[in-house]
């Protein structure tokens, strides 16, 4: 079905980091870099570096390094940024409107059609251009623009039973920032959770085991 | 230096995985499980949640299965969750203030104590009690209140000067909302890097090689 089939998901995982670096470097007016620089920046190995890019087909010439404007440009077509996915944001509370506001979706593959939220205080609000629709809504609009990908800033009570509803409108791509682990309910979705709380609770604890200066232990 | 030197970080990251499973299953009232059921929720195997819990000293009982009130409490002592860190908000624009709100800090080990922003239209606002600060006032802050960890979440091209004056103040944790890698600039801090960019991107990827129902590929 995919295009590359083959590679791992650790690869793909390191991907938007290549294109993060490579941008920098284009706007600070780089555009060659040998994989040992590259590597040295990333704190990478130039050999894992030309191993990762040798599963797309590999940018580089010996001696010659690799040409930053085509090698970004390459990683973007491969991340698929160029694509656009129709995308809708639930949940238009603190968090929702931050993550509405502040993520430039266009950069990273989305086109956001629509927003929601059950608050008919927030309802009919406008974030990003778009008008603030109510979640009862979330059929008909499904119907009209058929958006693929949702953005989940609600609370974990109401998560499964929206998200239930958005996946019978065929939406199979969540980037979940609610407190559910959306992948154990579904085989056939693509998830990226965010769990904040668990990140900054990993953080207490090497913090704690790393000592805080000036305290007894 | 720490009390679990020998636990392995892939254990200490799911350590507030089982926290939120099992705070879950307080609210609804169970307060006994065994380690099959609760790999199950998790969509774990009982032999890998005994091998997890055993790296801390075990609290299940052959037959009984585990106390959720003693375990949920142990898990809350080991993560160090009743520390309450001293923290600071650096950068209060729309994803500041949303983190700002939204995090429940004192529930995950820490005590957000002042917040700081380089807009003067933003300063003496109020966020979650606290009046926002210059960052001029970074370091006297310090000086009186003695806070570990900073919440970053300002532009990219501040980050570094910001993190220079922070880390010569004694913060050594970062909860890091840019698109800096702090970790290649530090070797002594710890660093929880939260790249939304990343994350979607890979979202991006994994969708387009799932393949867009309806779509020619």
């Amino acid at each position: 079905m995919g295009r590359y089939n083959n590679v791992s998901i650790s690869v793909i995982r390191r991907l938007p980091r290549y294109h993060r670096f490579l941008e920098d470097l284009l706007n600070k007016g780089v555009h060659r870099i040998s994989s040992r620089e590259l590597a040295q920046k990333m704190s990478l190995t130039a050999s894992q570096i030309r191993q990762d890019l040798n599963c797309f087909g590999g940018f580089g010439q010996q001696g010659y390094g690799y040409n930053i404007d085509a090698l970004y440009a390459e990683i973007g077509k491969i991340l698929g940024l160029d694509k656009g996915i129709k995308c809708v944001l639930i949940g238009a509370g603190h968090l929702g409107t931050a993550i509405g506001r502040h993520i430039p979706y266009e950069s990273y593959g989305f086109n956001l059609v629509g927003v929601f939220d059950a608050d008919p205080r927030v309802v009919g609000g406008e974030l990003r251009g778009l008008t603030i629709k109510h979640t009862d809504e979330i059929e008909n609009f499904c119907k009209l623009y058929n958006p693929k990908m949702a953005i989940l800033c609600i609370p974990k009570d109401t998560t499964l039973e929206v998200v239930d509803r958005l996946y019978n409108c065929g939406v199979f791509g969540y980037w979940n920032f609610t407190q559910v682990d959306l992948q154990l309910f579904y085989d056939d979705i693509v998830v990226q959770d965010i769990h904040l709380g668990d990140g900054v609770m990993t953080l207490c604890y090497l913090m704690n085991e790393h000592g805080i200066p000036g305290e007894e232990r």
